[in-house]
């Protein structure tokens, strides 16, 4: 199944598609998760919608954790070995934007792209084995974390670079795991003015996505519509020579195969 | 004015402290800043509470964003240099308990204590300037950021030895910044089992709590009720010598003059 939050017309709603998108009970894919199970979706499905197209998935996760430092090729240009535990820091719902929005920052910051794959929350997880995490996967989206970096080597921390409201590509749909198999293997690319700068398989993932949840799960609640980002390939700018940021209009494309792609133009603020 | 959650028999409340807790509108301090102008409490307060006691002071944060190296003796027991920046870190509202809650631990994790400043947001910030931010300041209150550091050592972000549900004690009540200046001064102590451990003054700190709020609001949008840990004085259980964490039944008091005293008892699960 592929479900997302659309807006048409008459404002926005969750939904699913079935050869076009069908209405789904509750506005948004946020709400959807917290209210229902998503195998009710088929069930649930009503209208189709004209003219609908997807806005950011997830507007109000309670908790978007992300993994850094995941590729063996980009531990590798960051200079660190494989880790023996995943690196984990936190943003905000505030970072969210859709498919096609503008990621909106102040001009002169130190802008780079990092394309990941999303990992979504379907079942309250606490204190979870592998087995519960996977089967409490509601599915995949595509991500992009990008990041301030002058920001984020301010200090030891990495979360003022990575914070920013406004900058965090997610979608454009969810899809679940009977129809993509990450462990098996799906292609996270990430292209900045149809330039190639990024592209690595999720079969490399040092921590994949069942490992990552049930890992967090040792120390805090993950709930339905709740985000994990899996961490980046290697090529992001500030490993290139020289270093190269985005600059404003620059297009950042994030594609996953089976997924879709988002397409965002960065916008600095006079 | 002095405002907290309590509970009676009849529920949890927003109160405002007039001699005895009264009842302010909304179930708790959380939705009453989201809702009402803190200064708008005293005209919304309407019956005197019977025994009314104090809970999480804030059960909903949407942000809860933490100073680290912030008072000069830690910086010190830490062997780091006086910072530039100040240095962030993310929890989420599930951190959070109340002034007489156990903290929750499985057995065997090195749990050490960090009192802190809380300060509560009481207006949105969004690129605020310190006068703005010094005026979005709702009050303060009394955190204890336990952390968990064996976690905490485990990767380079901190994260996740500081985002351990049900460990951040976060009370009693909340003290409006007419009643409490922290630039000027106040003692932040605490005690394990009676024995004092740490005792900072305010005024030492690098980043106060104006400083810090329009710091974050450059990035991401602060809202009533966020809640900001200024960070811990000198005294943390990992600098003494042997290092020394806290143990099952062990009672942990943190201490700001001025705003009162939360007392929180160590439980490890077996």
């Amino acid at each position: 199944m592929r479900l997302a939050t659309v807006t048409t017309h008459y404002g926005s709603t969750a939904a699913l598609w079935q050869g076009g998108w069908r209405r789904l009970p509750e506005p948004d894919l946020s709400a959807f998760l917290r209210e229902h199970a998503i195998a009710d979706a088929p069930d649930l499905a009503s209208d189709e919608l004209v003219d609908a197209q997807p806005v950011v998935l997830l507007p109000t996760p309670g908790k978007v954790i992300c993994c850094g430092l995941n590729y063996g090729d980009h531990i590798e240009e960051t200079g660190r070995e494989k880790p023996t535990y995943p690196t984990l820091f936190a943003k905000y719902a505030d970072t969210l934007i859709g498919p096609d929005e503008p990621i909106e920052l102040p001009a002169g910051v130190e802008a780079d792209w990092e394309a990941e794959l999303a990992v979504v929350v379907g079942t309250a997880l606490r204190r979870a084995t592998r087995a519960q995490a996977a089967a409490g996967i509601a599915g995949y989206a595509v991500a992009n974390d990008i990041s301030v970096r002058d920001w984020q080597r301010r200090t030891l921390q990495w979360f003022q670079g990575k914070a920013w409201d406004a900058t965090t590509p997610l979608g454009p749909v969810l899809v679940t795991p009977d129809e993509l198999d990450p462990e098996a293997g799906v292609e996270v690319v990430c292209r900045v003015n149809g330039v190639e700068r990024q592209r690595g398989n999720t079969k490399t993932l040092v921590f994949d996505s069942a490992a990552l949840l049930a890992y967090i799960s040792t120390f805090t609640v993950l709930r339905p519509g709740d985000v994990v980002l899996t961490g980046t390939p290697g090529g992001v700018g500030m490993a290139m020579t020289p270093p190269t940021y985005l600059a404003d209009g620059d297009v950042v494309e994030t594609e996953i195969a089976g997924i879709g792609i988002l397409a965002n133009t960065v916008r600095f603020a006079a």
